[in-house]
């Protein structure tokens, strides 16, 4: 069953693909050892990040880019990173809809993602989820996230290249800067840019980009208007990307990003076999005790943390 | 120095409350002594989170929140938590102005903190800075977070009553579904009420949380109208945390918040140590001497990671 998941896999199956994200989503036992076999044929998927506020059109945005892709006749696969609800009791996929019709594309792999417990969490599972697929020979991964907070961001840039989608009613300046998008945009697309006011967001972006620093190194970012449901501007944020693509080769950067992922799944691994293996019954046990005490009565969790780091 | 700043915080000087808030934000060497001698002077302020998307109003409310808990004589702090950015190379005030008339009270602090690296991060760092300002002795202390990310609900939720603001813009359901916000809430704010849409928003989230599963020790969130600006509904905001607050009081619940961030806050506590005791120069090395190699010479992440937990 194993060496059939690692098959079906290097196949690019449908089946086995997604049965091998389910076991790094749920970081099964074998999970670690799919990842760690499929490793030396990851390292060739380029992979995009889309991410913007809620309503801006990520998901239309994705379903043209993957048209364009295809139309290259690239290899895509896409993974959608929902927040889970605990009403709907699962990822919410209401506006996936317009994605439906690649799934009967063989050479396009859609998923959603909901977040996962332990240390890394989201982020570390989508990089080995991308790892996956990135054995299974996609040439273009896409994540696309909703929200804009911390979580949101490490996940992001997980990627090669980020495209951080605005709409004309984004609003001023200091508005955007507070949902932190700025600071890890490689590409603007101002989506719904029929809309008025789509021009002022232009302007102001530019003007705030030809403030940053650089030299001949530094990438500064494009900015791109988009009317996704149209296909309007989508080939010159392909084009866009592609060069930003190139300039990171050139620079050493898409190297550089790749070791610092690596680097990062290492220490996580560590961490998470750490903990686990710190927390057994006696420990477990000291805390619970400590627990059950009055707030008045309890040591500090930093003199409890200490006496029980001491005496592991 | 380290006892004047414990003496300083118990006579809740800000000048010294600063200090040591300084000192648990950069997580120096005299942090953790500084937390646990304070620990027991924890335990008696009521924490509120305020969370929402950017454009809300948090300041504004909070500012109306700030007045009407100092015309019941309670003494507030205010933590709000900016996301950095590269470019103004810090925390974003743009719009804590409306604040600043506060700054003079003795019995108002209000402080800004950026985020911080290591495990638990934000989250932890906010716990603890609470836990300064609890043994300060304020009554209350309101957290405030822009963005609507994992991390910000995170840090949220080490209060003991959420506050989620919307405005009638929020959309649709499923758009502020997909915000992640709806999960967290005790209580839904929905500010600038005397725009249109009001009333819809309104009722959508009534509808909503009636299909929420309960008994009665749930607590179904409670929706008020505002209109900050005007202080419009804003005692009633105020009503509807204390009443929260009775509820959880009653059940155990608050008891249980408190237990699970002393749990949270061990865990933590042992992890970090844990992360910088493991990356001696040694293992340091090792990981370093991997990385210089090229992708396909590596070994997999999943096997560095077991074999340098094995040889430790």
């Amino acid at each position: 069953m194993y060496s059939e998941i690692i098959q079906g896999v290097r196949g690019r199956k449908r089946r086995f693909i997604a049965r091998a994200i389910t076991h790094v989503e749920n970081n099964t036992e074998i999970s670690s050892k799919l990842l760690s076999e499929l490793y030396p044929e990851t390292g060739s998927a380029y992979r995009i990040g889309i991410t913007g506020p809620p309503g801006a059109g990520k998901s239309s945005l994705t379903d043209k880019l993957i048209q364009n892709y295809r139309e290259q006749d690239k290899t895509v696969a896409v993974i959608v990173i929902d927040p889970t609800s605990p009403f709907s009791g699962g990822a919410i996929l209401g506006d996936r809809i317009r994605m439906i019709r690649h799934y009967n594309d063989k050479d396009v792999y859609i998923r959603s993602m909901a977040s996962r417990g332990g240390h890394g969490g989201l982020a570390q599972a989508t990089q080995e989820v991308g790892d996956i697929l990135d054995a299974a020979g996609f040439d273009i991964i896409l994540f696309e996230t909703v929200g804009v907070g911390q979580v949101e961001l490490d996940v992001i840039q997980t990627s090669d290249t980020v495209v951080v989608l605005l709409v004309p009613e984004s609003g001023d300046d200091i508005q955007m800067m507070k949902a932190g998008l700025m600071e890890i945009a490689d590409i603007f697309a101002i989506n719904k840019s029929d809309r008025p006011g789509s021009n002022k967001l232009y302007i102001s972006i530019i003007n705030m980009l030809s403030g940053m620093p650089h030299d001949e190194m530094t990438w500064i970012p494009k900015v791109v208007k988009t009317v996704a449901l149209k296909t309007d501007g989508v080939s010159e944020l392909v084009d866009n990307i592609h060069e930003h693509g190139d300039h990171i080769k050139r620079t050493g950067l898409w190297n550089q990003k790749m070791v610092d992922r690596y680097a990062k799944q290492v220490r996580e691994l560590i961490l998470n076999k750490q903990d686990e293996v710190f927390w057994d019954k006696q420990n477990c046990n000291i805390l619970d005790k400590e627990l059950a005490l009055a707030h008045e009565k309890r040591k500090s969790p930093q003199e409890l943390a200490e006496s029980l780091y001491s005496n592991d």
